[in-house]
């Protein structure tokens, strides 16, 4: 999965997970791994981002509200949900955003001239195969 | 800075960046460090959350799109932005975000009950003193 979700033009929406490790571990890892790859699978999921050190940070994507939902009351995710609540998190806060504008900057070769432009420019870069955030020297401008 | 930012009640807004750094330093972390600290100053902030390991997530929280407006334009952020783009990230994406529900764990003592609530209690907890993400054991369900 790429570290930067490529997600399409919004609107759409965000769930951003923001959380403190309790001590306890405990099976916590896998669960996490399994959480991604479960929620992956679902109607639609978009994309996901991940990082910790010290606090963690997950933000997942996904095409309308209903679909965050339905993800939420999956009976796996409910029991990791349980878990989490019980022994994994000291703290944690959960929002549901919607996207409204986004950029990008996407460098395609080490000091090569970026190209900024709008959201139809950003839905025809969205399509070309194999772009990805790891192309380099794009620059999408849309806010 | 509280870890986990001590928003208020919803609607606000979440400016949401991540990021893949280029192999170049030279000066990226005093001028990160110095971003949080100037943002922060400004009209309509309400806290920022940031992660790093490989991919970076930084989540800062506005109270609305013309406070967010006006930081993209100060100064001082407009050269952050144009040595970010110049050398520092190999590529970025950033997401500007209505948030619209959110619900919070705050663990007050290792084994404690739950309290699960709504937006009213929500509001009354966001004004206990001394109630910060680190304290424990209170769960607030708003979505």
């Amino acid at each position: 999965m790429d570290p930067i979700a490529n997600t399409p033009a919004p609107p759409y929406y965000a769930v951003i997970f923001t959380s403190l490790r309790a001590d306890v571990d405990e099976g916590y890892g896998a669960m996490a791994k399994r959480m991604v790859a479960l929620a992956a699978l679902q109607p639609g999921f978009l994309g996901v981002e991940s990082a910790r050190d010290g606090v963690g940070i997950t933000v997942s994507y996904w095409t309308d509200l209903e679909s965050i939902r339905a993800w939420k009351a999956n009976a796996e995710h409910l029991e990791a949900q349980r878990l989490g609540h019980q022994k994994w998190y000291a703290a944690f806060k959960t929002r549901i955003a919607k996207v409204e504008r986004d950029y990008a900057l996407l460098r395609l070769a080490p000091g090569g001239t970026s190209v900024r432009s709008w959201a139809p420019v950003y839905g025809v870069i969205n399509r070309v195969p194999g772009l990805t955030p790891f192309a380099r020297s794009i620059s999408i401008q849309a806010f």
